[in-house]
């Protein structure tokens, strides 16, 4: 049953990084929420604080990975905003 | 201790809510990462076996919204690719 969780936790952390590739690629932003990322970087943080918190490895990991790549797409929507960017290649 | 956890999951959950107004509104989806979603709702999904495995509210609950709202980004990311949308008010 643990196995699951584990996949689980793997498959939504591993899911930032293709967007993270993406944005940096193409360095456009219009199109993503900068408050989706607000308050998923915040979330993400206060999971992490819980993991501290009840002392869990799993919790701790998934979201400390989870939170530097989210961070990474707030961070490019930040400095990308408003950077208009014509056709670049844009498979990930 | 546990309201830290709650907060956390209503943030990260709610966290998605933006993108799918911001997406409903441009039909825009060129930036978002067609992969992110696949994998993220994959992860969410299993997040959720898990939860009904374990028998535990808070995670069946959290993980119900989030796969219905990462799902309805992922449907528009689909239907909406290759749709070229010019200048449409995008501020969420």
């Amino acid at each position: 049953m643990e196995i699951i969780g584990i996949v689980a936790g793997c498959c939504t952390t591993a899911s930032f990084l293709p967007q993270v590739v993406r944005t940096w690629k193409t360095k456009s932003v219009e199109d993503i929420s900068l408050r989706m990322y607000l308050l998923l970087c915040l979330g993400v943080f206060l999971w992490l604080v819980y993991g501290l918190l009840v002392e869990s490895i799993a919790v701790i990991l998934a979201n400390a990975v989870t939170l530097v790549l989210a961070l990474a797409v707030l961070v490019m929507k930040i400095r990308y905003r408003g950077v208009s960017v014509k056709s670049i290649n844009r498979n990930p």
